[in-house]
Formats: C-alpha cells, sequence, structure tokens
C-alpha cells in the first residue's frame, strides 16, 4: 500500500521574501503546517476546524520540525508541494514535504507531530494518545 | 465602462490565526498585497516578478493602507477577495479590497501606491511617475 | 493634561524586510499592535496577558487600522515608535503609534478599538462595553 | 576557548500566537535568524546590514534549520534566547540556539549556514567560500 500524497500548488508572495529575493526560511514551516492540514483533511474527510471535535483530541501538535534547503523560491514562483505520513508511531507521527520549484526539490521539511487530548483524569494535562487505526489506515492509503 | 474586478478565493490557515481565534489583522494587510499584484497581472498580462522590467519601474509601492475589520475570519474560513483600483491621479492610485466571508463583507481594505522609479538624472533617487494611459485603461476594464 | 506616551526602540530584523529592502508593510500593523499592549501595560500596571482577567472583558479587538508610510526602514534600523490614545469615546478608542527612523517620522499609524466583553444576558455575544474611568483618567495620565 | 554566547531576552507578542494560545512555530525560527545576526554582530563588531561589504560576502544563507518544540511560550512569556556556533567545517557552520521559558528550556534550535560569496569567474553565480580564521576565532571567543 502507498501512503496518501497531499499535492498542493501555490505561488510565492512578494511577502514571503526577503532582501535577498528569496522566501525566508520561516515562510517554509507556514507551507509545511498547512501541507499537514490538508493532509489530514484529505485521508479522513474532515476539515481543518474540525479536526478536533471529530476525534476527540486538542490537535497534532509539532514537537519537531526541521528542513533543508536546496534551492531558493522566488517572487512569482510556483510551488509543488506534496506532503505524507512517513512513520507512525504509538501517539506520534512524521510528515514528510516535498516541495519542487522550477522543476527540481527546493526543500525538503519533516514535522513530528503528537495524537494529542486532555487528561482524562486531569484535564489540565495534555496527554499524547494512541493514534487511532482508522486514522492511520486512512494515511497509509488503505 | 466598469473597473476591472480580480477575485480570489482562498482559505484561512491555522498560522493566520491568534489567540482568539481569528485571524490576526496584520495578515490582512499581506492578503491586500496579493490582491494588488493580481488585480495588475490579470489587466496587464505581465507576471508580477516581471512588472518592474516590463513598465521600467521599480515597482508600486504602498504609501498609505487601511482596513476595516467588521466580522472576524476563523481558522478554515473560505474569503472571496475582490480588487479594483477606484481612483487614478496622475502617479498615484488607490485600491480597494472586500473580503467576504460567511456571506458578509468581514474586511474592508484600501492601499494607495505609486508609480515609482529611478530619477532620471539621479538614479539614486526614486521618483513618482506619471501612469501610463494604457495601464489606466486596463484596471479601467476598457 | 497630557496624555501617557509609551515609547520603545527596537531593530528592525532581516526577516521583517521584502525585496525591495524594506520592511514589509504588513509588519508595521504587529508593531502597532504590540505598541497597544505596552501602553495599556504601562498605564495600567497589568501584563498584556492579565488584561482580560483584570477588567473583565475579553479584550480590545481592533475594529479599524490604517498607516501612512512616509519613510522606509531597513535592516538594522533602530526604530523609536512612540504610542498613546488620542480620542475616548464611550466604548471604543482611538490608538496612535509614530515611528521615528533615522530622525524623521518614518511611518505614523491609527488604530481604532472596541473595549469588549460577553454579553451578560448571552455569553456567546461579544459587545462592547462602556470604558471604565479609571481606565481613561490612566491613559491620559491623571 | 569556550565559544562566545550571544543572549538576547524578549517577550513573546499576541501576534506571534495561534489560537493554541501558543507561539506558532515558525516565529521560532525568526528568532534563530535574529539570533544567528546578533551573535555575529557581538562576534565581530559589524552590524548585521554591513557583514556581506565587511568580509565580501553576500551573506550567511541557511541550508538546514531544525527545532525542538519542549515547552509551549504564550503571550507575556520572556524568553532568554542563547546562540553560538557549535561547529565549524570549510565553509559552512552550525548555530545552536536554546530559548529558556520560566525556568526551562522550551525550545532548541539548530541552523547550519554557508558563507556564501559571488564566484570569482562568473558573479551570476553564488558559491561557498572558506571561513576567515578571525571570524572563526572570534566565534569560538579567542
Amino acid at each position: 500500500m502507498a501512503n496518501l500524497v497531499s499535492r498542493q500548488q501555490f505561488t510565492i508572495k512578494w511577502a514571503y521574501c526577503d532582501p535577498a529575493g528569496i522566501v525566508f526560511n520561516s515562510r517554509f514551516f507556514e507551507f509545511f503546517d498547512w501541507g499537514t492540514w490538508i493532509l489530514f483533511e484529505r485521508a479522513l474527510g474532515v476539515r481543518p476546524p474540525d479536526l478536533g471535535a471529530t476525534f476527540g483530541i486538542l490537535g497534532i501538535p509539532l514537537v519537531d520540525a526541521s528542513a533543508r534547503f536546496l534551492a531558493p523560491a522566488r517572487f512569482g514562483d510556483v510551488v509543488e508541494m506534496s506532503s505524507q505520513v512517513k512513520e507512525f508511531r504509538r501517539s506520534s507521527f512524521d510528515v514528510e514535504h516535498r516541495l519542487i520549484v522550477r522543476g527540481a526539490l527546493a526543500v525538503e521539511g519533516h514535522e513530528t507531530r503528537v495524537w494529542a487530548a486532555r487528561d482524562a483524569l486531569d484535564s489540565s494535562l495534555i496527554k499524547s494518545q494512541p493514534i487511532p487505526d482508522k486514522v492511520i489506515a486512512r494515511l497509509q492509503g488503505k
């Protein structure tokens, strides 16, 4: 089975670019975040703002993020971003984002996120929770 | 003649929203900026990064911006933004942006921008320049 | 009586600047927002995150914002921002922000904000409320 | 010899925080970027916008960035950030940023950057260059 891959296309705006004329690095982490939300929407059929209520979680907070910058993206460039979950663990998972610009891989990103809910005994605590099998299956394209 | 109106649709991302759960105000000014670039692209048939070279200008810098916030936009909301030039002066112009969310006007923005080029006698200076008639005609839908 | 004027100094970061080498306009609206929070902290002696609970309000949401851009601010520039309330109405008020760069007024901003709380009869509604006299007096330097 | 450690303190603004009430992840990469500029300013005595001209380089572009998020930072939190170069290679180097919030390590970041200049033979190309010994010595606290 192949993982579900969510693809998006968008254009680099002036506001994203720095004095070197290229996208400032922090913007890519906004793109990754959005990539994950859309991946989950496509896998689960749940709109992003409804994800928490649908699955009884607070969200999927980020605990680790990284990016490799291989080539710059410039104002007006069209970006093709593909996002997929590369690994599931009991209560966390890794998402990979690949951004193609002008036909070549420009940025590769990784996020580690947690399936998080309020603790059953102490609602002031947030705890990681086992990811439902159904969620995993859908993201694995099953 | 009716002004050319450029319409765009986009979705509110998590990264745009603040602890009140609504889009933080500064993001709307990013949207307005993008609205103006796309309006000019549609009117003139010139990609945003090529606008300067095509018309021999440095750009269309902003000298005044304002927004009225009538209703909040939230994570996942779909925004319909329409942008048009409302008035041309010799070397400056006013763009209006209207953002519809959930069927109602949520934000109204105005930008005043200048048609700016390097000074012919002293290239270290940036000066406003008369806007070409062709540019005005296209944005006026002629 | 002179209004309380809150002054801050900060340096323009690379991340704030666009391909023209100057601060992108939306960043100034972040600065204005921060200017208002600090003004209220200095006037009222309440840390920004405690403002709502201290006064029984949800916050001071923005309903109108504008800026005039008179001169650019560049990477490394030191900005002197001064913020004050220019007018109080029953439940709303206007804040003015002036940003001095290299000895000259570079940006002038205005915000209109509302003193907002949950409606006493229907807590799902947010309504403007009369601004307490004490709050007004402190911001007027009394 | 101990590496030069550059320390900064700043307060978390409303604009940095997301609907979960915590700093959105991309903002930390803005903080890291600023941490590196200030580290170099303190080590080399060169203002950030003058770094390129002083050393005949285009800049120190980022090729890799990562962050671990251990604890959230919230509106009004005071952050203590310390930045240092952890390793130098011939033409690239690794910067570590540690952010302390409420007495505990909240975020740890790493950047890999390149000492980059225009190619001597083809100025349209950007190439990594050997980092001057003096620069390395200063950042190593020698």
